[in-house]
């Protein structure tokens, strides 16, 4: 049966290393194991950005961040890019979401395209294309929102129940208690279990997909946990205790007086000076693997509806994540760094055909990046690859087992303009960018500003403890590892409004077009 | 008084050694010369690609190429790209044009974006943002163009009289031939010289000018000569014999075993192997110098209007080229390639105020790059310098004698998908691209495919014949010319939709915007 449906599945901040099938030794995921042991899971997956915005907008857009532009947060994605949605729209097709996506509109650019009214063009485009089940982004207050609203219908009166009761905590003497403070992660939230985000987004995706039918479908589910806040409801909150938990994994060589700048700038930040505390690891830890205790509940309750509905035979399904989170790795909070515990994410690829039967249960250790999905899903639905635009590849060679040359090195960037970093390095506004390379053994970041490089030997460090970026005897690695660089900046795909196909048709064409200059 | 007008004049393939100012023996331009001795002739200004279209849209846009993403002539500027028409309209003012822009609507991106109609936004768009007053691009047959129907009104009874009347010569046995063949270059256009293109776009700016009185405007006068056909009306056809014209730069180096692969294919090219015949440099040349001395007697005519108006005083003008033309060196015709003669072009700034008065006839040798021309005319109209997207620098520091920092390279580039030489080459379609670095002392030029680079010691080998791409006593050279090119990479503008100061803003500002993150 060919493929009819996707189900993109993606988590906000989940590492790569908080599941039972990566190896956690207790956190326990029996559901996402479950579809690891149906399709392959890609142990060495990589997003393009470490941080939610840039990581998303490629993903959505099948493009490098340095292609695209949209470096940061809120940093609006170009009128100009072209996303899934579009893509899917051309073929007749619609890209529903239930959850996040961190769009932004881009304001400057739909009002230079008088662009800026309220009719369906201008909704779809300041969605980038997405049509809404339910949008929430989930990591500020939206009190204005369908998810607010169903909140107070179920009983939240609030005007923001988000923050009063959704991330929102009791404390032993009874008073409420903002979620934001870390030191809260291990109470419970004050909103029920079934009221909260993961079930709320869950309930939307089941609703939507039941509604369909037999009808095709393709679907965001964008979850917005385990992303801070912290705040898990009951019974997930104190599912683990600290010694349940991964031992952190840091070291004082990080902190020497040879430590990068950057890297020592955001050990200075506020979230990481909290996870510097061991107090703070052991309180938020074992709440943030309650959340994707949680999260996998619900997707249980998902593969059963998709079983019961003869899904599985028409369904592609990935489950990834945007990036992971520090938790006081390496004395960091947060994210945007190269750590793999960043840049490295869940990815598990269910490919109901029966070509993919040979691979079903596979860990597949070959480098996939976040901006392959949007080829994958193209592929599975036999739409217009569009290889002028997307820079990633389909990964159906992979999960069908196919004998491929494939890539041998993963490209990450970041724009740390907007941190405060940034300043307390004396730098003023303008662009201030890093790039990793990272290939099996090697990781190199590259950063403007004639800031150092850092390099990683992960054959000898997987840890990532030991910055070789200024030790001479490195030079050599170094150096190839720009001319990586270098060959990745001069492969990205700039020339976007014209097909491969028509640059094909146009090839050596000039007196068919009536031009014919050059004859004696 | 305040610079009020720009006007940024462009000739279409006009090389920088063609002119009496910058050295040619031969042939006189002595109005050009007029202007340079009012101005800055700058010595060493380079286009970013060395064909039309992609040179043109560096010059509107600001931006290198591989950043605007319009890499060969016929592929379209994405509608997602700012122009210097939108700066101004911005601002409340016009560009205006009369002539030729090379301009390609997006029509992809326009359909995406429902902006396919006929309203004025749309016409705005499909021109980039020009408002024309004639636009003529005079490469190819425009028969329903303004000029057309104007030389229609003259008495040129033809269904397309450019290729009847304005390309085409008579014989001695009284036969109408086709000016595309390059052979009757040494015969007079059947246009009155007062007809030709470049009599009649001078003509429009003329009347645009004086009509205007003491309005404010911006013009972009853009000529299509000397560009091929290479036919010129009487009497410029016959100013010039094949003695007075620059001998031809050629050496058998250039043409033995060890000849880049990308350089012999093109060598191979209908217009080379034309260009290989003395009999076609001694025809084409003479004609080539003449199109440009007719340019320079129109130029004489409008300065005398400006200075009639007193436009001398509140105007700046830049005059410049978007390319060269091989005219047989190096055994080429044509452009594309990274020689001196194709990438570097006529650059002359008149700044009239007072604080340029300093460098009045000044030659200025330190690196100019065509994209210095946009943020130069912010600068000049006191306009928003919108550094998050222009990648150029105003040059009003250098008329003006300030004490500044200054770039000591240019970077050019080539997407040569689109010609004959990448199939002979055994190449698919897709993205085939060079990078050209240009210091001092060195040229070196990076090519995708895995092909081998190319390199010139411009001081031991200034007419760029020994090509030392392969040579192993340059491999430092060569190592430190791609570091420059990395370099250059990363400090592309690619964040477009968020400017500078909207960074500096949100820069550190996340509790401002409710997201308290990181707190213990």
């Amino acid at each position: 049966m060919a493929i009819k449906n996707i189900l993109y599945i993606m988590c906000d901040q989940l590492r790569f290393d908080h599941l039972g099938c990566a190896g956690h030794p207790f956190l326990k995921t029996p559901n996402i194991d479950r579809l690891a042991a149906r399709g392959v899971r890609f142990d060495h997956a990589y997003v393009q950005s470490g941080i939610c915005g840039p990581s998303r907008m490629s993903a959505y857009t099948g493009r490098y961040v340095s292609t695209h532009g949209a470096t940061h947060n809120r940093v609006p994605l170009s009128v100009g890019e072209v996303t899934l949605g579009w893509h899917l729209r051309e073929a007749g097709r619609r890209l529903m979401l239930a959850g996040k996506t961190h769009m932004l509109p881009d304001a400057r650019g739909m009002k230079r395209l008088a662009l800026d009214g309220q009719n369906e063009l201008a909704v779809l485009l300041r969605e980038g294309w997405f049509d809404l089940i339910d949008r929430h982004d989930g990591h500020h207050a939206e009190p204005d929102s369908a998810y607010a609203d169903w909140l107070r219908a179920q009983g939240y009166q609030s005007k923001d129940p988000w923050t009063d009761y959704v991330i929102a905590v009791t404390d032993e003497k009874g008073r409420t208690q903002n979620g934001w403070k870390m030191r809260h992660a291990r109470l419970p939230a004050r909103v029920r279990e079934e009221h909260s985000e993961t079930a709320y987004t869950t309930d939307r995706a089941l609703e939507f997909i039941t509604a369909q039918g037999n009808e095709p479908w393709v679907l965001h589910l964008s979850y917005v946990k385990p992303h801070w806040p912290y705040i898990a409801p009951a019974p997930y909150h104190a599912l683990y205790s600290p010694e349940e938990c991964l031992p952190v994994r840091r070291h004082a060589a990080e902190r020497d007086a040879n430590a990068h700048p950057v890297l020592r700038e955001f050990m200075r930040e506020e979230v990481a000076e909290s996870f510097q505390q061991d107090e703070c690891i052991a309180t938020v830890r074992p709440a943030y693997q309650g959340l994707i205790a949680q999260l996998d509940h619900h997707l249980g309750r998902l593969w059963d509806v998709l079983e019961k509905l003869g899904r599985f035979d028409d369904t592609l399904i990935l489950f990834t994540s945007d990036h992971g989170d520090y938790l006081g790795d390496h004395w960091l909070g947060e994210k945007e760094l190269f750590h793999d515990c960043i840049q490295r994410v869940p990815f598990i690829l269910y490919d109901p055909d029966p070509a993919a039967d040979a691979t079903r249960g596979r860990v597949e250790t070959r480098f996939v990046e976040a901006i392959d999905a949007l080829p994958t899903m193209l592929d599975a639905l036999a739409l217009d690859p569009a290889e002028h635009l997307l820079e990633g590849r389909s990964l159906l060679a992979l999960t069908r087992g196919q004998d491929i040359v494939w890539r041998d090195a993963v490209f990450s960037e970041l724009d740390w303009t907007f941190r405060g970093a940034r300043r307390r390095l004396g730098l003023p506004t303008g662009q201030h960018h890093a790039w990793m390379v990272r290939t099996t053994q090697w990781k190199y970041v590259h950063w403007t500003d004639g800031l150092r490089p850092m390099l990683f030997d992960l054959a000898k460090d997987p840890e990532e403890f030991h910055d070789l970026g200024a030790d001479p005897a490195y030079e050599a690695v170094r150096e190839s590892m720009r001319e990586r660089l270098l060959a990745w900046f001069t492969g990205l795909k700039r020339r976007t409004t014209l097909t491969w196909a028509e640059a094909e048709f146009r090839t050596d064409r000039h007196k068919s077009a009536g031009v014919f200059y050059g004859e004696w």
